[in-house]
């Protein structure tokens, strides 16, 4: 299959433009970043979910509490509403006696007042009749006939789940631009929200190039590591299809998923020998931002602004396109949406490691839990195609570029990409 | 609405049934556990899934390689396939010069051997020829004609992908009861695997109780917390509706629902007033396996065996509800599928948080980053119905039985159920 005369592809002739060229001015991590922020972006539409099919979205509305929830004082026991002041003297000994002037069901609204020498039998989450100002346990109290004796002394309050516990008006129930949680919907439950506004979901699209793809002569690995990374609560992502590699099908791929998408990645073709194609099929469509970034994995990266959409063109391997990629579409989700994409935690790194000085690194380790503490163990991960590594670990390490290496024993902030045990 | 002659929902003779006794002795947390651990419980049935469809899901099959992927060594760079021993003096002033025999292409499958003096443009991820061992980069090379300048000497591998690199021969691709990560699906796919075997996501039934839940005079949180707190990438929750509080009711609802779950949670009826009820009507579907737990919040809490399912009884009251059968089901699911159910990291204590002894607690707190290190701030959640500290909280402190608090500057270990923020 080698000829000499082979034009398929790329010509030796594009190749030759960059002959001596190549990336050797890379732009830094942070000033790619900055450029990415000036940039004018679409903005995400907000939709309206029940809030039983938010969680994990964003929101995309504040909502403050206008009222207390709820709006009286409840039991929080099962016991006799009554006022403390009448059992000041009680003891196992010396029980006080109270006649019970009934019993106010979970659900009721009491009316009648509680006073001196009376009690009303209360359930938990009863509404406590007014007069009354505590709640005596069942267990310290004995029924007999109408009467209660009560054997424990009660304190003002005690037992009682006073007005406004679940929300005072003023309290933020939910932020804009914030994950949305099980006790925030708990929260606007209570408070008689049945919708919430959420920005709908982020799509992201995959486009994956490559002849190698097409003839299968290797498995499509790359697309179904950023397919399956990039979905999430708030995330979906739109296959683009396997695409062969000239100008003209990856541009026909991007035309027909673009509008389609929030953010859109490209695969393959960013390297030296094949990136012109992608650059120009992608230049064809928009604005090139940058080329070359010094990062490790995936210094390859191109960025574009495609009709608002940032498009980025990345490493082929599937280690370097997820970790180039991450890098950008984190602090991209960050900036428009205000939230991380994936949780993060902080660890002691076990083994020194070195960084090639000026680049911004993100280096796979297998994070582990020791007595309640965390502890990273970096991973061998030479060439960046490398999946064995990436399998065997579960968190990244982001090393900044003014770093010569961090020293064993440190603490290091930690992206968590995998499964770690904890007893 | 108050009557004394009241004989809805429990009456007081029910309710004199425990007079004095309540929750005096509550069993531990550890023992609560393991009388959990010693039952049999209903094993969770395996699915096939496409790969694009298990991230987040349990494995129920170890995947193990059996062939080195990929098979051939592969280059990592654009550039030239050469023999590095040509390579061994060529500087920027003294290049060497080799004889271009043709272009592997992406997806080509090259069979020439590259002898002495000859070398074969190659780009990144395509199949190394044979002779050759390592690849001189385009951007230190120069195309004239049919020779290629090399400005640099390569070693000895430089710029290759090895053989096997991706995955070796008894490499584990996935271990079994592990949830599945997409570098997972990434190796799965380029071993060539297109289905995996899963559990089927773990389905935990809500049945909420309290005629107050009915009559609506309050909005029904504590059931919108659980379901959404319980849904997850592997588990759904199954809503079991609102019940009236009698054991007739409750009984049915549990016959309706239970050969649906894996897991069921029953909310209200808990407390000392109405667990007659509830127990008697989970007693009559199964085995009492124990009632009332020295953990806080949810002390009431009881367990039962009903066809071979946990069924929980808990707290009407959101927080304690959820943190209750939290420290529960967190553990089963640990036992039964071997993962745990949220994100958990490790933290410096703000503020000492002092523990009633004899009792395992969840401390509600708010975690923040700075200057990449964790620190939590316990909240005030006094009353365990409390949704205010629960939303300004994200996150959960367990602390054991023995302890009589934590200082503060301890680092204690979180469970994440909130967003902490980064920069």
């Amino acid at each position: 299959m080698i000829d000499i005369t082979d034009k398929n592809t790329v010509s030796r002739e594009a190749m030759a433009k960059h002959t001596m060229k190549g990336f050797d001015s890379l732009l830094s991590y942070k000033s790619a970043l900055s450029i990415f922020k000036d940039e004018k972006w679409l903005y995400p539409d907000s939709i309206q979910l029940p809030l039983i099919n938010a969680p994990g979205k964003i929101s995309s509305e504040e909502i403050i509490s206008s009222v207390n929830v709820p709006d009286r004082n409840k039991s929080a026991m099962d016991g006799y509403a009554l006022r403390s002041i009448d059992t000041l003297n009680a003891t196992p000994a010396n029980p006080v006696k109270l006649l019970m002037k009934g019993t106010i069901a979970a659900g009721d609204t009491p009316e009648e007042i509680v006073k001196d020498g009376t009690c009303i039998e209360i359930y938990t989450g009863s509404i406590m009749p007014y007069g009354s100002d505590a709640v005596a346990r069942a267990e310290n109290c004995e029924a007999m006939g109408n009467y209660i004796y009560v054997y424990s002394s009660v304190n003002k309050g005690e037992n009682v789940a006073p007005a406004g516990e679940d929300l005072k008006t003023g309290d933020t129930i939910l932020g804009k631009n914030s994950l949305i949680y099980p006790q925030n919907l708990a929260a606007l439950k209570s408070y008689g929200i049945s919708n919430l506004n959420v920005y709908g979901n982020i799509s992201i699209g995959i486009i994956n190039t490559g002849k190698e793809l097409i003839n299968k002569q290797i498995e499509n690995s790359t697309g179904m590591l950023l397919r399956t990374f990039y979905t999430s609560s708030f995330t979906d992502t739109i296959d683009g299809g396997i695409v062969d590699d000239d100008e003209k099908s990856i541009a026909i791929a991007v035309k027909s998923i673009i509008e389609k998408c929030h953010i859109l990645i490209v695969t393959g073709g960013s390297s030296l020998g094949r990136r012109d194609m992608t650059t120009d099929a992608l230049s064809g469509e928009g604005k090139m931002l940058f080329s070359g970034v010094s990062i490790k994995p995936g210094r390859t990266i191109a960025l574009f602004n495609i009709k608002n959409r940032p498009v980025f063109s990345v490493s082929g391997l599937p280690v370097a396109a997820v970790l180039s990629s991450f890098m950008f579409v984190d602090s991209y989700i960050k900036n428009i949406y205000g939230v991380n994409y994936i949780h993060r935690a902080s660890s002691i790194l076990d083994e020194s490691i070195h960084n090639r000085a000026g680049f911004t690194t993100f280096q796979i380790a297998r994070t582990y839990a020791m007595d309640g503490e965390l502890h990273s163990m970096p991973l061998n991960t030479k060439v960046s195609g490398n999946l064995s590594a990436i399998i065997k670990g579960n968190s990244i390490i982001k090393i900044d570029e003014n770093l010569e290496g961090i020293p064993q024993g440190s603490r290091v902030n930690i992206y968590i990409i995998g499964d770690i045990k904890w007893d």
